[in-house]
């Protein structure tokens, strides 16, 4: 069986709703980030980068969103979640995704996270002063030129919507005006309609109670 | 045919070795990022992001490097360059892909594109600082756990070898101390004495003269 460690609030929780929603057998596993734990001797272990999500398989650990999500389409695909049988398909999925985790979860990382790539507390304070403007920028190419509707892709449900859901899920912490983003607003209810989209939340959510 | 738009000296490299490699048709576009081409309105048509690779295929455009070149792959079966029919194994080349996109190219573009996170130039100065600590720490972690060698992932070369090729390609200007790194180093060596590699590499600098 498939485990999933995670923690909450962060982009981990895509891959989890997408194992929901694929019907696969997995446990999961739920990291404290307030005391470090994914930088525990045991954690490094499994996943070197000290980050979350990270799949263990029967085969070895899976690590990064866009593959694990991948790999849960490909693995389940009576779910539907990929166009593996269209090359030009399946890139503009892995497009979407990769443009999520490359650019849009970078410029929100800038808001608490900028010792990755600066020194001082100045440079953080800047760092976090732009995060509106950044992610207002990002998101207002996803209203405008990613989203389909209803789902991301169009009619087909694909594992760029729990992506796209998580990342969206930041934008008021973000400091972004939702009022500009109605495609985006309407993609968040309709997911949250989902089933699998309820169980995930509700269970990250009791667990972090 | 394909069309690969390209700028000399950015991660475009990898794509563009990639359809070498796969013995694809195409051509190709330079874009003078001295002139601040990429945004203009004629590209930005093509990619609205204004950044580089873009691949134009007969159905659409294709962008971000961990796409392109697993639809290069995936359209191009004989090469070889992704093991599609496994998908832990192709789940293996994503992440790796993944990671040089959306952590290690991130690290590099802290050098002289601070801009996009921040507004101050000490922020800059700051964020250009701490590069030779970050890089050398990814590229730590690919040497110890990522490159199998002789190849990326082993016995044999797939798309990700021509983006761990592209991105070692900057370390000297990042201040990795290279003498830490020598899987990174054959490998580079390994990748120039493809003939791929040469005819790609030995092209762009044509053009760029």
């Amino acid at each position: 069986m498939m485990k999933l460690y995670y923690a909450t609030g962060t982009c981990a929780l895509a891959s989890h709703i997408a194992l929901e929603e694929a019907g696969a057998a997995y446990t999961t596993d739920r990291l404290d980030f307030k005391t470090n734990q994914q930088n525990s001797p045991d954690y490094l272990k499994i996943n070197a980068k000290g980050r979350v999500p990270a799949l263990v398989t029967d085969k070895g650990v899976i690590t990064e969103t866009p593959a694990i999500l991948a790999f849960i389409a490909q693995s389940f695909p009576n779910a539907k979640l990929a166009p593996f049988d269209d090359a030009f398909a399946f890139a503009q999925v892995q497009s979407i995704n990769n443009y999520l985790c490359s650019t849009v979860h970078v410029c929100h990382a800038h808001k608490g996270r900028g010792y990755r790539w600066a020194t001082e507390e100045t440079s953080f304070a800047d760092m976090k002063r732009k995060v509106p403007e950044t992610m207002s920028a990002c998101f207002a190419l996803i209203e405008r030129d990613l989203l389909k509707g209803p789902w991301v892709m169009g009619e087909q449900y694909t594992i760029c919507d729990p992506y796209l859901y998580t990342i969206s899920g930041w934008l008021e912490g973000d400091g972004v005006d939702l009022a500009k983003l109605p495609g985006v607003v309407a993609h968040r209810k309709r997911m949250q309609e989902r089933p699998a989209v309820q169980k995930v939340v509700s269970e990250e959510k009791a667990l972090a109670a």
